[in-house]
């Protein structure tokens, strides 16, 4: 069962609970079910925590949130999920870790991260597929929110690390517009696609989770009588997606339409396939120079999935890598284009259910391509296969409408 | 006397000198005049930069370089100019520190920043005009490049911190196109702002500077032959620039004229006037977010004038900010537009002459609006005033257009 920010703040302002109760009941249940999960590398000292949430005010008072350990916190080891930064401790916190601290959110944990938020899997287990991948790289971040450890976690994405994790674990991811929450004090991989996102239980948690943090309006609209205007935008990877996440993606097109949404077909535009094939490109050139003393001093403790990407970036001209730039910047245009007369788009999330296994966190290919445009991205949740595992799909919307991504991804998770 | 970038990499081609010997020399110039300067907070150890020195292959190689210290670097210390960050040693170096040591540069030293690269004064003295401020926020690097100490240092803007003190102290500034120098590993202040750049002697210097560090073709086109298509900025905030100035900018388009070049006068666009305005609202917006946890916790350390512009962004609605953004988008399509049959701006680089005493870094009315558009900017060196002051001219190019501007700078500059 998972824990629920709306449901928990409900309780405090009716008196069925206190902010430092709802702490102590996050921390009951990470001592109960992270043992098993391993959603955190970090954990606060309880009495400290407790402490905190009794003193907390503000919107967040009494939300525990787990942090992906590719943020800085001032409070608590901060080393970006590998060796190499071991035991850092920032002397500040990551711009979003204040902002939640300052809307009363209290921190009680570090999450797991794979190493620089790269591919390669950390060990977290899917708390809802057992032997299967939770996804990556906000693993524990995901995790952590479906076991019902936290109400809340932040995590990031740079290919579809929130989007894929909250579809294989069956909760609400949402990757904001690019740049809508700051980057400032997470580890920088590519800066032009490095975006900081959150997860909770549904839309309207991760929204008003979102809303706190960053002061802006994106609070859901009630979902009775508000129909999207919907385009199911199979796009130019749909052979990549499993027939049940196909199944899936239509069963929601048409449960839209019976419910009263306009629903239409969207085609692919060619520039939006030519941005995703150079997603890498620009990634790794990026990381090649975010990294570039790491790779020359410490390229020994890395992966080699992480070395042939960074030498790839390394190997790339600064023509090829603008010629990439140019066509994220087309495609942005085109992207912003998709969105006349449509709310937003519904696509899936992830090829298919979570992978068995723990030696992939899985396929960033429905991801990557909304990360490069900026696009807000919001889970739509429900969806299962006949094995009963989650199949996450996701709504799309225009660039800086992340009120209506999420509003809409409330409307449609609420349809029965 | 400046030490010279080009001019070391030829006298070592030519066997006249060695890396390490050129190294030796910034050493005992760093030693001889930065009691009297002060430019550095910090300088390597002798033993080991000979080492590194005497090591170097690249088209650095001999070359010493001093960085802002606002930048990480892995083997000195890195504070930003704030005691909030005293003796802060990062475990990696900044991207752009990677990238010179990677070409062959031995960093030497950190040079003194501003306080979080804003406008409080740090002490550094102007080696060209004793008793009057050498600029911020990059006041070393400025100084340190002035005094003849180093052939070259990197610095940043966000408003006006590369170019102005370049102008003040007659070197060669110059403010690449937004992020084509990473900004990895720099303390943020305002990410839509805050641009990576260098000092050295003369435009070629700087170009062939950039140019080995980015691995980017920024090299300049000979000055013989090649008349730039000139446009005369007077800017919507003439009236801020001293007598002397505009008489310096009117005598630099008059000798490009006789020199063959072509020169018609570019009236400011609205849109650029009101992106101007709105600089101040992005960068104290996103400054108190990127230091939210700073100015919680440790604000009791920070300057007045750095407490009032957090204080001021913390005050500023998203709505407000997100409108400054559009103004910015705005401009920068409009700035774009200036460059149709033109290949450089030119324009004040600073209101006039480094004011007198050290109690003010100057006014950074002539860069901001560059830095919002992210045009690169190159200083044009040569002119002064009746008291033999520098008084530094700029050259700015569209977006990209980085080569035009460093070769239409070295073109200007080397005008008799």
């Amino acid at each position: 069962m998972m824990q629920s920010v709306t449901g928990i703040r409900r309780a405090i302002e009716k008196g069925e609970t206190t902010p430092q109760e709802a702490i102590r009941a996050a921390l009951d249940a990470i001592d109960k079910k992270d043992p098993e999960i391993g959603a955190y590398v970090h954990v606060g000292e309880r009495k400290a925590l407790l402490e905190t949430a009794a003193r907390a005010t503000g919107p967040l008072a009494g939300i525990a949130v787990g942090i992906k350990d590719i943020f800085d916190t001032s409070d608590m080891p901060s080393a970006y999920g590998t060796p190499i930064h071991e035991g850092h401790r920032p002397t500040v916190d990551a711009a979003i870790v204040s902002m939640l601290r300052r809307a009363g959110a209290t921190i009680v944990g570090k999450t797991v991260t794979t190493a620089y938020a790269f591919l390669d899997p950390a060990g977290t287990r899917n708390p809802v597929a057992p032997g299967h991948t939770p996804g990556g790289s906000s693993s524990g971040s995901a995790a952590a929110v479906a076991a019902g450890m936290v109400p809340a976690t932040v995590g990031t994405q740079t290919g579809g690390s929130v989007l894929r994790p909250a579809a294989y674990c069956g909760v609400t991811g949402y990757k904001p517009s690019f740049r809508l929450v700051p980057t400032v004090g997470f580890k920088t991989f590519s800066w032009t696609l490095d975006t900081a996102g959150f997860f909770a239980a549904s839309a309207e948690d991760v929204a008003f989770l979102a809303a706190a943090a960053t002061g802006r309006d994106l609070t859901v609209e009630p979902a009775a009588g508000n129909r999207p205007r919907i385009g199911v935008f199979r796009s130019a990877v749909w052979e990549e997606a499993s027939r049940p996440m196909r199944d899936a993606l239509q069963a929601l097109a048409d449960k839209a339409a019976r419910a009263g949404a306009s629903v239409v077909e969207i085609a692919e535009p060619a520039e939006l396939t030519a941005a995703r094939e150079v997603h890498s490109v620009i990634q790794n050139f990026e990381a090649a120079l975010a990294l570039s003393d790491e790779f020359d001093r410490f390229g020994d403790r890395m992966s080699p999935k992480l070395v042939e990407a960074l030498q790839s970036g390394r190997d790339t001209s600064p023509q090829h890598y603008d010629q990439a730039r140019r066509l994220a910047r087309q495609a942005r245009r085109k992207a912003h284009a998709l969105f006349d007369g449509i709310d937003v788009l519904i696509t899936p999330a992830a090829p298919g259910a979570a992978p068995e296994g723990l030696g992939s966190t899985g396929s960033p290919i429905f991801n990557k391509l909304w990360t490069m445009t900026g696009n807000p991205c919001v889970s739509v949740v429900g969806a299962s296969d006949s094995r009963g595992l989650p199949l996450g799909l996701q709504a799309v919307a225009a660039f800086g409408q992340d009120r209506l991504a999420l509003s809409a991804a409330h409307w449609l998770e609420n349809l029965n």
